[in-house]
């Protein structure tokens, strides 16, 4: 295995769970990115405390203020990466930041159905549309032929509950508004992988699996560190033919 | 062919295009219901006129005020159809009512998605509410057993551009906005499918075709009139097999 080699990534929803571990794993490794950007809605705060931690051993780590929910935020955040990035372009955007509320139908109101289309959707499109010329110009100037998160790549973290498919098996947790803001998502990325394709830039859908998070709960199938290494693994091998397609932690194929 | 027999019918966004043909059909069918409902966000306006043309030849149609963006019209809906229906259940709901926005990823905005989502998919979550305790009156009242229209059901109108799978060779029209939403739209009607198959309620998703409307447009395929006898005709044939699925007015099943 090659290893996943991008220069620089940048991670929402990084102060925690598996954005936060995202960061961890990738400082740790052999090859860390030369630039590694973990976005916060709020990196001051307490819950910005172990990002900071990080950033005083590791000085390829930026800390970013996003709020996937304000679009003036996004591109504050989007002229900030260019600033550090000194002309290159950015090779890998994992939009993680994400928001789980597990409701019925019977309960769930419009309040609960925006909030989740505006973190789950609309801010993994704000961002896209950010950074978009950073990734065209980490495409354009790598040398690699082919699509690849090391040449450019927008990776939409989903979920298994966003399958259309899966919903009879899985509907123990009913979260509609999280289902119906995944499955939105899914087809976003869709779209993205149609447009961005001939730009050279790998746009792909990854189920983290049932994790051990704050947003899991402690009753789930994985450690946020078994999630993470295998996210990463998959990561490191993406090419065209997982453009537009919805794949697990392991490296399954999900069905819509 | 049995034909649909349902005796109490309710259609959203009925002033127009599919929704008011759907009415003009059913209208003239030998055995029309008993009561057909035809709502619409402004039935007394310059758009309301032919609905309150047909109303005068037809004592069974009932115009209702509805706008599918408001929780308060919604319920004052429940209340005037419940009212009418003198202790009935309503067998048929069409959430038919829908916003089209063919805009591409550059530049659909946070406005272009919040009112896609509000119209095509917080309006049909919340008009299924409203109208759930009609619905299970109807499933509960009727003889017969295993799901149908004609006893009691859900059906919303998707579209091909809401499936995931068939992104790719349509996306002539990127539609971005109206695409995420009726993906998000299949997956509340899956959700509703499995939430409402014990109330004896089958939710189904139907695509009508690609339809000489305002909003499809004259270049389309087909005329409303195609499209409608297509969509009641496969409405008539549902059935336990059918719930869940996403159906087209030709009666094929879709992809996701």
């Amino acid at each position: 295995m090659a290893g996943l080699g991008a220069r620089s990534v940048l991670v929402t929803g990084a102060n925690r769970g598996i954005g936060l571990e995202l960061v961890r794993q990738l400082l740790s490794k052999p090859d860390s990115p030369q630039w590694l950007f973990a976005c916060s809605r709020e990196p001051d705060g307490e819950r910005g405390q172990e990002l900071r931690n990080l950033v005083s051993k590791h000085p390829n780590l930026v800390i970013v203020k996003l709020d996937a929910t304000s679009p003036t935020s996004i591109k504050d955040a989007a002229v900030c990466v260019e600033n550090h990035l000194k002309g290159s372009g950015l090779n890998l955007l994992i939009n993680n930041a994400g928001v789980f509320k597990d409701v019925a139908l019977d309960a769930v109101d419009v309040e609960d159905m925006i909030s989740g289309y505006k973190i789950n959707v609309i801010g993994p499109l704000l961002v896209s549309q950010a950074f978009l010329p950073l990734l065209r110009r980490a495409a354009q100037g790598s040398s690699q032929k082919g699509l690849s998160c090391n040449r450019a790549a927008i990776i939409n973290i989903s979920s298994t509950l966003g399958s259309i498919e899966l919903v009879p098996p899985s509907y123990m947790n009913p979260a509609v508004p999280y289902r119906c803001s995944k499955a939105a998502l899914n087809m976003l990325t869709q779209c993205q992988s149609v447009e961005f394709k001939d730009f050279g830039i790998l746009c792909t859908i990854v189920h983290p699996g049932w994790v051990k998070t704050e947003m899991g709960g402690q009753e789930a199938d994985l450690t946020v560190d078994e999630s993470v290494r295998g996210i990463l693994d998959v990561l490191s091998k993406l090419s065209d033919e997982h453009n537009g397609a919805f794949i697990s932690w392991k490296g399954n194929k999900m069905p819509w």
